[in-house]
Protein backbone atom coordinates (compact mmCIF):
# COMPACT_ATOMS: atom_id res chain seq x y z
CA UNK A 1 0.00 0.00 0.00
CA UNK A 2 2.70 2.52 0.75
CA UNK A 3 4.93 1.55 -2.39
CA UNK A 4 1.61 2.90 -4.46
CA UNK A 5 0.74 5.56 -2.40
CA UNK A 6 4.51 6.76 -2.38
CA UNK A 7 5.17 5.87 -6.34
CA UNK A 8 2.39 8.15 -6.87
CA UNK A 9 3.57 11.38 -4.77
CA UNK A 10 7.18 10.55 -5.46
CA UNK A 11 6.81 12.26 -9.63
CA UNK A 12 4.67 15.24 -8.04
CA UNK A 13 7.24 16.00 -5.44
CA UNK A 14 10.69 15.69 -8.35
CA UNK A 15 8.43 17.48 -11.05
CA UNK A 16 7.93 20.12 -8.15
CA UNK A 17 11.43 20.74 -6.82
CA UNK A 18 12.75 20.42 -10.77
CA UNK A 19 10.14 23.51 -10.97
CA UNK A 20 11.08 25.59 -8.30
CA UNK A 21 14.93 25.38 -8.74
CA UNK A 22 14.94 24.76 -12.69
CA UNK A 23 18.57 24.18 -14.18
CA UNK A 24 18.14 27.29 -16.34
CA UNK A 25 18.39 29.90 -13.77
CA UNK A 26 21.48 32.24 -13.16
CA UNK A 27 24.19 31.66 -12.19
CA UNK A 28 23.96 27.41 -12.95
CA UNK A 29 26.76 26.76 -11.01
CA UNK A 30 24.84 27.06 -7.76
CA UNK A 31 22.02 25.38 -9.22
CA UNK A 32 23.83 22.65 -10.45
CA UNK A 33 25.54 21.74 -6.89
CA UNK A 34 21.79 22.05 -4.99
CA UNK A 35 20.39 20.12 -7.84
CA UNK A 36 22.94 17.31 -7.43
CA UNK A 37 21.85 16.73 -4.22
CA UNK A 38 18.35 17.00 -4.10
CA UNK A 39 17.92 14.97 -6.91
CA UNK A 40 20.42 12.13 -5.41
CA UNK A 41 17.45 9.50 -4.59
CA UNK A 42 16.20 10.64 -1.29
CA UNK A 43 13.10 8.52 -0.34
CA UNK A 44 10.82 12.02 0.24
CA UNK A 45 9.89 10.92 3.45
CA UNK A 46 9.01 13.92 4.80
CA UNK A 47 7.00 15.36 1.91
CA UNK A 48 5.24 12.30 2.01
CA UNK A 49 4.86 12.33 5.41
CA UNK A 50 3.18 15.99 5.18
CA UNK A 51 0.72 15.15 2.18
CA UNK A 52 -0.26 11.64 4.20
CA UNK A 53 -0.98 13.80 7.00
CA UNK A 54 -3.14 15.99 5.35
CA UNK A 55 -4.75 13.13 3.56
CA UNK A 56 -5.34 10.97 7.21
CA UNK A 57 -7.63 14.38 8.04
CA UNK A 58 -9.24 13.84 4.62
CA UNK A 59 -7.79 16.82 2.39
CA UNK A 60 -5.44 16.18 -1.04
CA UNK A 61 -2.31 16.19 0.84
CA UNK A 62 -0.74 17.04 -2.56
CA UNK A 63 -2.05 20.57 -2.77
CA UNK A 64 0.42 21.90 0.10
CA UNK A 65 3.22 20.90 -2.69
CA UNK A 66 5.68 23.60 -1.91
CA UNK A 67 5.44 22.93 1.86
CA UNK A 68 6.08 19.49 0.81
CA UNK A 69 8.97 20.55 -1.84
CA UNK A 70 10.67 23.27 1.06
CA UNK A 71 10.72 20.43 4.14
CA UNK A 72 12.95 18.32 1.70
CA UNK A 73 15.40 21.11 0.50
CA UNK A 74 15.82 22.09 4.41
CA UNK A 75 16.62 18.70 4.91
CA UNK A 76 18.52 17.97 1.93
CA UNK A 77 20.55 21.47 3.07
CA UNK A 78 21.51 19.73 6.20
CA UNK A 79 22.44 16.28 4.85
CA UNK A 80 25.07 18.61 2.26
CA UNK A 81 26.06 20.35 5.66
CA UNK A 82 26.43 17.46 7.81
CA UNK A 83 29.15 15.87 5.35
CA UNK A 84 31.44 18.65 5.41
CA UNK A 85 34.89 17.65 6.13
CA UNK A 86 34.39 20.10 8.69
CA UNK A 87 31.45 18.27 10.20
CA UNK A 88 30.90 14.27 9.50
CA UNK A 89 33.41 14.10 6.71
CA UNK A 90 31.79 11.59 4.76
CA UNK A 91 32.18 10.53 1.04
CA UNK A 92 29.79 8.67 0.48
CA UNK A 93 25.65 9.33 0.67
CA UNK A 94 22.98 6.83 -1.08
CA UNK A 95 26.14 5.39 -3.16
CA UNK A 96 27.10 8.72 -4.68
CA UNK A 97 30.05 10.86 -3.62
CA UNK A 98 28.45 13.69 -1.14
CA UNK A 99 28.06 17.22 -2.50
CA UNK A 100 31.58 18.23 -1.47
CA UNK A 101 33.70 15.67 -3.17
CA UNK A 102 32.01 16.80 -6.19
CA UNK A 103 31.75 20.82 -6.10
CA UNK A 104 34.24 21.63 -3.47
CA UNK A 105 33.99 22.38 0.34
CA UNK A 106 33.09 26.32 -0.42
CA UNK A 107 30.19 25.26 -3.30
CA UNK A 108 29.05 22.54 -0.66
CA UNK A 109 28.70 25.55 1.72
CA UNK A 110 27.07 27.48 -0.45
CA UNK A 111 24.67 25.09 -1.99
CA UNK A 112 23.45 24.61 1.99
CA UNK A 113 22.60 28.22 2.05
CA UNK A 114 21.37 28.13 -1.45
CA UNK A 115 18.46 25.56 -0.78
CA UNK A 116 18.02 26.32 2.91
CA UNK A 117 17.11 30.09 1.71
CA UNK A 118 15.43 28.84 -1.41
CA UNK A 119 13.10 26.61 1.02
CA UNK A 120 11.31 29.10 2.61
CA UNK A 121 10.88 31.18 -0.58
CA UNK A 122 9.12 28.27 -2.11
CA UNK A 123 6.96 27.60 1.44
CA UNK A 124 5.93 31.48 1.23
CA UNK A 125 4.58 30.93 -2.38
CA UNK A 126 2.68 28.09 -1.29
CA UNK A 127 -0.86 28.98 -3.27
CA UNK A 128 -4.26 27.90 -1.89
CA UNK A 129 -3.71 28.88 1.67
CA UNK A 130 -4.92 31.37 4.12
CA UNK A 131 -2.05 33.84 4.89
CA UNK A 132 -2.37 33.49 8.51
CA UNK A 133 -2.12 29.53 8.59
CA UNK A 134 0.72 29.64 5.81
CA UNK A 135 2.55 32.09 8.17
CA UNK A 136 2.05 29.59 11.42
CA UNK A 137 3.25 26.96 9.53
CA UNK A 138 6.37 28.15 8.44
CA UNK A 139 6.75 29.25 11.65
CA UNK A 140 6.96 25.89 13.25
CA UNK A 141 9.08 25.01 10.39
CA UNK A 142 11.75 26.99 10.92
CA UNK A 143 11.86 26.65 14.83
CA UNK A 144 12.29 22.83 14.06
CA UNK A 145 14.71 23.69 12.10
CA UNK A 146 16.73 26.37 14.05
CA UNK A 147 18.70 26.71 16.50
CA UNK A 148 16.60 24.41 19.02
CA UNK A 149 15.49 22.01 16.83
CA UNK A 150 18.00 20.71 13.87
CA UNK A 151 20.69 22.66 13.98
CA UNK A 152 20.92 22.46 17.78
CA UNK A 153 20.99 19.04 17.39
CA UNK A 154 23.60 18.70 15.02
CA UNK A 155 25.84 20.83 17.22
CA UNK A 156 25.30 18.93 20.10
CA UNK A 157 26.31 15.47 17.86
CA UNK A 158 28.82 17.51 16.98
CA UNK A 159 30.50 18.38 20.04
CA UNK A 160 29.77 15.01 21.83
CA UNK A 161 31.55 12.88 19.17
CA UNK A 162 34.41 10.79 21.24
CA UNK A 163 32.56 11.93 24.84
CA UNK A 164 31.12 9.45 26.73
CA UNK A 165 26.74 11.15 27.08
CA UNK A 166 23.91 9.88 28.87
CA UNK A 167 20.33 8.76 27.12
CA UNK A 168 19.14 12.12 28.12
CA UNK A 169 21.61 13.82 25.76
CA UNK A 170 21.32 11.49 22.91
CA UNK A 171 17.05 11.72 23.33
CA UNK A 172 17.79 15.30 22.57
CA UNK A 173 20.56 14.98 19.88
CA UNK A 174 18.03 12.83 17.92
CA UNK A 175 14.48 14.67 18.77
CA UNK A 176 15.95 17.74 17.80
CA UNK A 177 18.37 16.43 14.77
CA UNK A 178 15.73 14.54 13.20
CA UNK A 179 12.72 14.01 15.46
CA UNK A 180 11.85 18.27 14.55
CA UNK A 181 11.70 17.96 11.44
CA UNK A 182 9.43 14.70 11.08
CA UNK A 183 7.19 16.22 13.87
CA UNK A 184 7.08 19.87 12.04
CA UNK A 185 6.20 17.74 8.52
CA UNK A 186 3.33 15.66 10.00
CA UNK A 187 2.04 18.85 12.10
CA UNK A 188 1.97 21.01 8.83
CA UNK A 189 0.10 18.32 6.65
CA UNK A 190 -2.67 18.80 9.59
CA UNK A 191 -2.76 22.48 10.35
CA UNK A 192 -2.95 23.02 6.34
CA UNK A 193 -5.57 20.37 6.41
CA UNK A 194 -7.52 22.26 9.58
CA UNK A 195 -7.44 19.47 11.90
CA UNK A 196 -9.05 19.85 15.29
CA UNK A 197 -7.54 19.92 18.36
CA UNK A 198 -7.71 16.31 18.94
CA UNK A 199 -6.61 15.18 15.61
CA UNK A 200 -3.57 17.59 15.71
CA UNK A 201 -2.41 16.36 19.48
CA UNK A 202 -2.58 12.64 17.89
CA UNK A 203 -0.88 13.50 15.06
CA UNK A 204 1.77 15.18 17.21
CA UNK A 205 2.41 12.32 19.40
CA UNK A 206 2.30 10.03 16.36
CA UNK A 207 5.08 12.05 14.75
CA UNK A 208 6.92 11.82 18.18
CA UNK A 209 6.76 8.27 18.12
CA UNK A 210 7.53 8.14 14.36
CA UNK A 211 10.75 10.47 14.98
CA UNK A 212 11.94 7.97 17.96
CA UNK A 213 11.36 4.58 15.74
CA UNK A 214 13.04 6.44 12.75
CA UNK A 215 16.27 6.69 14.61
CA UNK A 216 16.31 4.12 16.52
CA UNK A 217 16.37 2.09 13.12
CA UNK A 218 18.96 4.10 11.38
CA UNK A 219 21.22 3.34 13.96
CA UNK A 220 20.67 -0.71 13.76
CA UNK A 221 21.44 -0.23 10.22
CA UNK A 222 24.60 1.53 10.75
CA UNK A 223 25.67 -1.87 12.64
CA UNK A 224 23.55 -4.52 11.00
CA UNK A 225 22.86 -3.07 7.52
CA UNK A 226 23.62 -4.17 3.99
CA UNK A 227 26.34 -1.61 2.89
CA UNK A 228 24.91 -1.62 -0.74
CA UNK A 229 21.48 -1.22 0.10
CA UNK A 230 22.44 1.56 2.91
CA UNK A 231 24.85 3.31 -0.11
CA UNK A 232 27.33 4.22 2.74
CA UNK A 233 29.85 2.25 4.43
CA UNK A 234 28.78 0.64 7.53
CA UNK A 235 29.91 1.40 10.76
CA UNK A 236 30.31 5.03 10.39
CA UNK A 237 28.71 5.80 13.98
CA UNK A 238 31.78 3.40 15.56
CA UNK A 239 34.05 5.56 13.23
CA UNK A 240 33.38 8.45 14.43
CA UNK A 241 32.79 7.83 18.14
CA UNK A 242 28.94 7.96 18.11
CA UNK A 243 27.33 7.74 20.88
CA UNK A 244 23.61 5.76 19.13
CA UNK A 245 21.44 3.07 20.67
CA UNK A 246 22.99 0.36 19.80
CA UNK A 247 26.01 1.41 21.30
CA UNK A 248 23.95 2.54 24.57
CA UNK A 249 21.74 -0.09 24.61
CA UNK A 250 22.56 -4.10 22.89
CA UNK A 251 21.25 -4.74 19.68
CA UNK A 252 18.25 -6.63 20.11
CA UNK A 253 17.48 -3.87 22.91
CA UNK A 254 17.31 -1.54 20.16
CA UNK A 255 15.24 -3.37 18.16
CA UNK A 256 12.25 -3.97 21.00
CA UNK A 257 12.76 -0.26 21.68
CA UNK A 258 12.03 0.33 18.32
CA UNK A 259 8.88 -1.92 18.00
CA UNK A 260 7.66 -0.58 21.03
CA UNK A 261 7.72 3.11 19.35
CA UNK A 262 5.86 1.57 16.47
CA UNK A 263 2.90 -0.11 18.64
CA UNK A 264 2.93 3.75 20.35
CA UNK A 265 2.69 5.70 16.81
CA UNK A 266 -0.55 3.28 16.09
CA UNK A 267 -1.81 3.65 18.82
CA UNK A 268 -1.77 7.48 18.59
CA UNK A 269 -3.96 7.79 15.87
CA UNK A 270 -6.21 4.47 16.82
CA UNK A 271 -9.03 6.84 16.49
CA UNK A 272 -8.30 7.94 12.99
CA UNK A 273 -9.94 6.28 10.00
CA UNK A 274 -9.21 4.48 7.04
CA UNK A 275 -7.37 7.55 5.90
CA UNK A 276 -4.78 7.14 8.36
CA UNK A 277 -4.14 4.05 7.10
CA UNK A 278 -1.14 5.13 5.05
CA UNK A 279 0.50 6.55 8.20
CA UNK A 280 0.06 3.15 10.07
CA UNK A 281 1.94 1.61 6.95
CA UNK A 282 4.62 4.28 7.06
CA UNK A 283 5.51 3.49 10.69
CA UNK A 284 5.54 -0.19 10.10
CA UNK A 285 7.97 -0.40 6.91
CA UNK A 286 10.45 1.30 9.46
CA UNK A 287 11.09 -2.09 10.96
CA UNK A 288 11.87 -3.33 8.18
CA UNK A 289 13.81 -0.97 6.05
CA UNK A 290 17.37 -1.58 4.70
CA UNK A 291 18.02 2.03 3.78
CA UNK B 1 21.68 64.22 12.30
CA UNK B 2 22.44 60.18 10.77
CA UNK B 3 24.16 59.90 13.61
CA UNK B 4 20.97 60.84 15.87
CA UNK B 5 19.67 58.75 13.69
CA UNK B 6 21.62 55.77 13.87
CA UNK B 7 22.48 56.30 17.86
CA UNK B 8 18.45 55.98 19.11
CA UNK B 9 17.89 52.60 16.96
CA UNK B 10 21.33 50.87 17.78
CA UNK B 11 19.92 50.26 21.40
CA UNK B 12 16.77 48.63 19.97
CA UNK B 13 17.95 46.80 17.19
CA UNK B 14 20.59 44.89 19.85
CA UNK B 15 17.99 44.66 22.83
CA UNK B 16 15.59 42.97 20.15
CA UNK B 17 18.69 40.30 18.98
CA UNK B 18 19.17 39.84 22.38
CA UNK B 19 15.91 39.01 23.11
CA UNK B 20 15.24 37.06 19.82
CA UNK B 21 18.46 34.71 20.28
CA UNK B 22 18.76 35.17 24.35
CA UNK B 23 21.69 33.61 25.90
CA UNK B 24 19.52 31.86 27.85
CA UNK B 25 18.05 29.18 25.35
CA UNK B 26 19.26 25.32 25.00
CA UNK B 27 21.95 24.14 23.86
CA UNK B 28 23.63 27.14 24.75
CA UNK B 29 26.54 26.27 22.60
CA UNK B 30 25.13 27.30 19.60
CA UNK B 31 23.72 30.23 21.00
CA UNK B 32 27.04 31.33 22.25
CA UNK B 33 28.65 31.38 18.56
CA UNK B 34 25.74 33.18 16.76
CA UNK B 35 25.84 35.42 19.75
CA UNK B 36 29.60 35.91 19.24
CA UNK B 37 29.26 37.43 15.58
CA UNK B 38 26.26 38.95 15.59
CA UNK B 39 27.07 41.44 18.93
CA UNK B 40 30.35 41.54 17.51
CA UNK B 41 30.53 45.37 16.56
CA UNK B 42 27.87 45.32 13.18
CA UNK B 43 26.57 48.43 11.95
CA UNK B 44 23.00 47.53 11.65
CA UNK B 45 23.31 49.37 8.51
CA UNK B 46 20.16 47.16 6.69
CA UNK B 47 18.24 47.05 9.61
CA UNK B 48 18.66 51.08 9.98
CA UNK B 49 18.29 51.11 6.12
CA UNK B 50 14.71 49.58 6.69
CA UNK B 51 13.77 51.55 9.04
CA UNK B 52 14.77 54.89 7.73
CA UNK B 53 12.61 53.99 4.14
CA UNK B 54 9.50 53.17 6.46
CA UNK B 55 9.99 56.67 8.10
CA UNK B 56 10.81 58.46 5.04
CA UNK B 57 6.95 57.11 3.91
CA UNK B 58 5.45 58.64 6.84
CA UNK B 59 5.65 55.56 9.47
CA UNK B 60 7.77 54.85 12.38
CA UNK B 61 10.10 51.85 10.73
CA UNK B 62 10.85 51.04 14.41
CA UNK B 63 7.71 48.93 14.21
CA UNK B 64 9.22 46.68 12.03
CA UNK B 65 12.04 45.39 14.35
CA UNK B 66 11.77 41.62 13.78
CA UNK B 67 12.41 42.16 9.82
CA UNK B 68 14.95 44.63 10.56
CA UNK B 69 16.91 41.98 12.74
CA UNK B 70 15.80 38.83 10.44
CA UNK B 71 18.33 40.77 7.45
CA UNK B 72 20.94 41.95 10.46
CA UNK B 73 20.80 37.79 11.11
CA UNK B 74 20.51 37.02 7.44
CA UNK B 75 24.07 39.26 6.86
CA UNK B 76 25.72 37.86 10.28
CA UNK B 77 25.12 34.20 8.65
CA UNK B 78 26.52 35.44 5.83
CA UNK B 79 29.74 36.78 6.98
CA UNK B 80 30.13 33.77 9.09
CA UNK B 81 29.75 31.46 5.80
CA UNK B 82 32.13 34.20 3.82
CA UNK B 83 34.92 33.73 6.23
CA UNK B 84 35.80 30.17 6.30
CA UNK B 85 38.76 28.45 5.25
CA UNK B 86 36.51 26.93 2.12
CA UNK B 87 35.54 30.36 0.97
CA UNK B 88 37.63 33.57 1.98
CA UNK B 89 39.68 32.25 4.55
CA UNK B 90 39.63 35.32 7.02
CA UNK B 91 41.17 35.16 10.43
CA UNK B 92 39.91 38.55 11.51
CA UNK B 93 36.71 40.90 10.73
CA UNK B 94 35.86 43.93 12.85
CA UNK B 95 38.74 44.06 14.58
CA UNK B 96 38.01 40.54 16.32
CA UNK B 97 38.84 36.90 15.69
CA UNK B 98 36.27 35.27 13.21
CA UNK B 99 33.85 32.89 13.87
CA UNK B 100 35.50 29.44 13.30
CA UNK B 101 38.70 30.81 14.86
CA UNK B 102 37.12 30.66 18.48
CA UNK B 103 34.15 27.87 17.51
CA UNK B 104 35.86 25.87 14.90
CA UNK B 105 35.07 25.46 11.63
CA UNK B 106 32.34 22.78 12.17
CA UNK B 107 30.11 25.05 14.75
CA UNK B 108 30.74 28.23 12.43
CA UNK B 109 28.96 26.24 9.34
CA UNK B 110 26.30 25.64 12.32
CA UNK B 111 25.93 29.41 13.39
CA UNK B 112 25.69 30.23 10.27
CA UNK B 113 22.97 27.90 9.11
CA UNK B 114 21.14 28.53 12.68
CA UNK B 115 21.35 32.45 12.21
CA UNK B 116 19.90 32.01 8.64
CA UNK B 117 17.02 29.82 9.69
CA UNK B 118 16.39 31.72 13.18
CA UNK B 119 15.82 34.90 10.69
CA UNK B 120 13.22 33.52 8.94
CA UNK B 121 11.20 32.52 12.46
CA UNK B 122 11.69 35.86 13.66
CA UNK B 123 10.37 37.87 10.85
CA UNK B 124 7.19 35.30 10.48
CA UNK B 125 6.76 36.46 13.55
CA UNK B 126 6.92 40.22 13.06
CA UNK B 127 3.80 41.60 15.00
CA UNK B 128 0.98 44.03 13.69
CA UNK B 129 1.60 43.32 10.03
CA UNK B 130 -0.94 42.30 7.38
CA UNK B 131 -0.06 38.48 6.75
CA UNK B 132 -0.06 38.87 2.94
CA UNK B 133 1.80 41.98 3.15
CA UNK B 134 4.27 39.64 5.65
CA UNK B 135 4.49 37.41 3.45
CA UNK B 136 5.10 39.23 0.60
CA UNK B 137 7.65 41.13 2.12
CA UNK B 138 9.68 37.90 3.24
CA UNK B 139 9.35 36.40 0.23
CA UNK B 140 11.27 38.96 -1.34
CA UNK B 141 14.18 38.57 1.20
CA UNK B 142 14.56 35.46 0.54
CA UNK B 143 14.64 35.82 -3.05
CA UNK B 144 17.61 38.35 -2.45
CA UNK B 145 19.48 36.31 0.10
CA UNK B 146 19.16 32.99 -2.04
CA UNK B 147 20.44 30.93 -5.24
CA UNK B 148 19.83 33.94 -7.45
CA UNK B 149 20.90 36.85 -4.89
CA UNK B 150 23.55 36.63 -2.18
CA UNK B 151 23.99 33.14 -2.27
CA UNK B 152 24.56 33.37 -6.31
CA UNK B 153 27.09 36.59 -5.71
CA UNK B 154 29.37 34.49 -3.47
CA UNK B 155 28.98 31.74 -5.79
CA UNK B 156 30.34 33.49 -8.65
CA UNK B 157 32.68 35.16 -6.26
CA UNK B 158 34.21 32.45 -5.27
CA UNK B 159 34.35 30.77 -8.96
CA UNK B 160 36.16 33.51 -10.06
CA UNK B 161 39.16 33.69 -7.65
CA UNK B 162 42.50 33.87 -9.50
CA UNK B 163 40.40 34.23 -13.17
CA UNK B 164 40.09 37.65 -15.29
CA UNK B 165 36.05 38.78 -15.27
CA UNK B 166 34.59 41.06 -17.29
CA UNK B 167 32.98 44.66 -15.37
CA UNK B 168 29.59 42.54 -16.53
CA UNK B 169 30.33 39.77 -14.36
CA UNK B 170 31.80 42.01 -11.38
CA UNK B 171 28.49 43.95 -11.34
CA UNK B 172 26.35 40.59 -11.31
CA UNK B 173 28.35 39.63 -8.31
CA UNK B 174 28.71 42.80 -6.39
CA UNK B 175 24.71 43.22 -7.28
CA UNK B 176 23.63 39.67 -5.93
CA UNK B 177 26.42 39.69 -2.85
CA UNK B 178 25.49 42.97 -1.56
CA UNK B 179 22.85 44.95 -3.48
CA UNK B 180 20.31 42.56 -3.35
CA UNK B 181 19.99 42.20 0.24
CA UNK B 182 20.04 46.34 0.60
CA UNK B 183 17.45 46.34 -1.89
CA UNK B 184 15.58 44.15 -0.40
CA UNK B 185 15.96 46.14 3.23
CA UNK B 186 14.62 49.14 1.49
CA UNK B 187 11.61 47.65 -0.43
CA UNK B 188 10.68 45.73 2.96
CA UNK B 189 10.57 49.34 4.76
CA UNK B 190 8.26 50.54 1.87
CA UNK B 191 6.54 47.88 1.38
CA UNK B 192 5.19 47.70 5.43
CA UNK B 193 5.06 50.86 5.41
CA UNK B 194 2.13 50.73 2.99
CA UNK B 195 3.89 52.89 0.30
CA UNK B 196 2.36 53.51 -2.80
CA UNK B 197 4.05 52.62 -6.23
CA UNK B 198 5.66 55.72 -7.33
CA UNK B 199 7.47 55.84 -4.08
CA UNK B 200 8.17 52.15 -4.11
CA UNK B 201 9.80 52.32 -7.54
CA UNK B 202 11.87 56.01 -6.62
CA UNK B 203 13.10 54.45 -2.85
CA UNK B 204 14.20 51.13 -5.25
CA UNK B 205 16.51 53.03 -7.42
CA UNK B 206 17.83 54.26 -4.51
CA UNK B 207 18.20 51.06 -3.18
CA UNK B 208 20.21 50.10 -6.43
CA UNK B 209 22.45 53.22 -6.38
CA UNK B 210 23.12 53.17 -2.32
CA UNK B 211 24.40 49.26 -3.61
CA UNK B 212 26.62 49.96 -5.87
CA UNK B 213 28.09 53.09 -3.96
CA UNK B 214 28.41 50.68 -0.66
CA UNK B 215 30.25 48.44 -3.05
CA UNK B 216 32.83 50.61 -4.84
CA UNK B 217 33.26 52.33 -1.22
CA UNK B 218 34.28 49.07 0.12
CA UNK B 219 36.69 48.34 -2.64
CA UNK B 220 38.29 51.44 -1.82
CA UNK B 221 38.69 50.58 1.71
CA UNK B 222 40.32 47.41 0.93
CA UNK B 223 42.98 49.43 -0.84
CA UNK B 224 42.83 53.08 0.50
CA UNK B 225 41.90 52.16 4.12
CA UNK B 226 43.32 52.56 7.90
CA UNK B 227 43.71 48.76 8.89
CA UNK B 228 42.80 49.81 12.22
CA UNK B 229 39.79 51.42 11.37
CA UNK B 230 38.75 48.87 9.34
CA UNK B 231 39.12 45.87 11.71
CA UNK B 232 40.75 43.44 9.12
CA UNK B 233 44.18 43.48 7.51
CA UNK B 234 44.24 45.80 4.20
CA UNK B 235 44.49 44.07 0.60
CA UNK B 236 42.82 41.13 1.52
CA UNK B 237 40.92 41.32 -2.05
CA UNK B 238 44.57 41.79 -3.53
CA UNK B 239 45.24 38.24 -1.52
CA UNK B 240 42.34 36.42 -2.80
CA UNK B 241 43.20 37.33 -6.33
CA UNK B 242 39.69 39.13 -6.28
CA UNK B 243 38.50 41.72 -9.59
CA UNK B 244 37.01 44.87 -7.75
CA UNK B 245 36.19 48.11 -8.60
CA UNK B 246 39.97 49.40 -7.64
CA UNK B 247 41.71 46.39 -9.84
CA UNK B 248 39.49 46.88 -12.72
CA UNK B 249 39.78 50.63 -12.82
CA UNK B 250 41.86 53.12 -11.43
CA UNK B 251 41.36 54.64 -7.63
CA UNK B 252 40.28 57.84 -8.78
CA UNK B 253 38.30 56.39 -11.57
CA UNK B 254 36.56 54.28 -8.52
CA UNK B 255 36.20 57.22 -6.46
CA UNK B 256 34.49 59.21 -9.07
CA UNK B 257 32.20 56.46 -9.47
CA UNK B 258 31.00 55.75 -6.55
CA UNK B 259 30.36 59.75 -6.19
CA UNK B 260 28.58 59.32 -9.57
CA UNK B 261 26.41 56.16 -7.40
CA UNK B 262 25.46 58.76 -5.06
CA UNK B 263 24.55 61.76 -6.97
CA UNK B 264 22.07 59.45 -8.49
CA UNK B 265 20.72 57.58 -5.04
CA UNK B 266 19.94 61.49 -4.26
CA UNK B 267 18.19 62.46 -7.32
CA UNK B 268 15.93 59.45 -7.43
CA UNK B 269 14.27 60.29 -3.61
CA UNK B 270 13.77 64.00 -4.74
CA UNK B 271 10.40 63.71 -4.87
CA UNK B 272 10.14 62.46 -1.14
CA UNK B 273 10.01 65.45 1.31
CA UNK B 274 11.74 66.04 4.58
CA UNK B 275 10.98 62.90 5.65
CA UNK B 276 13.81 61.08 3.41
CA UNK B 277 16.73 63.25 4.79
CA UNK B 278 18.06 60.39 6.36
CA UNK B 279 18.14 58.13 3.74
CA UNK B 280 20.07 61.10 1.68
CA UNK B 281 22.21 61.46 4.89
CA UNK B 282 22.91 57.98 4.23
CA UNK B 283 24.36 57.57 1.25
CA UNK B 284 26.59 60.68 1.35
CA UNK B 285 28.22 59.16 4.56
CA UNK B 286 29.35 56.28 2.37
CA UNK B 287 31.92 58.43 0.82
CA UNK B 288 33.23 59.58 3.91
CA UNK B 289 33.01 56.46 5.65
CA UNK B 290 36.34 54.65 7.09
CA UNK B 291 34.99 51.30 8.10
Amino acid sequence: MIKDYTMARLPIIDDALDHFLSAETYPPQIYEAMRYSLFAGGKRLRPILLMAAADAVGQDGSRFINIACGLEMIHTYSLIHDDLPAMDNDDFRRGKLTNHKVFGDGIAVLAGDGLLTEAFGVMLAQPKVEPATLIKVIREIATAAGARGMVGGQTIDLLSEGKTIDSETLKFIHQAKTGALFTAAIRAGAMLANANEECLAALTEYAKQFGLAFQITDDILDVAGVEEKLGKPLGSDVKNNKVTYVSLYSLEEAKEMAKEAVRCAIAAISDLGVEAAVLRDYVLYLLNRDS
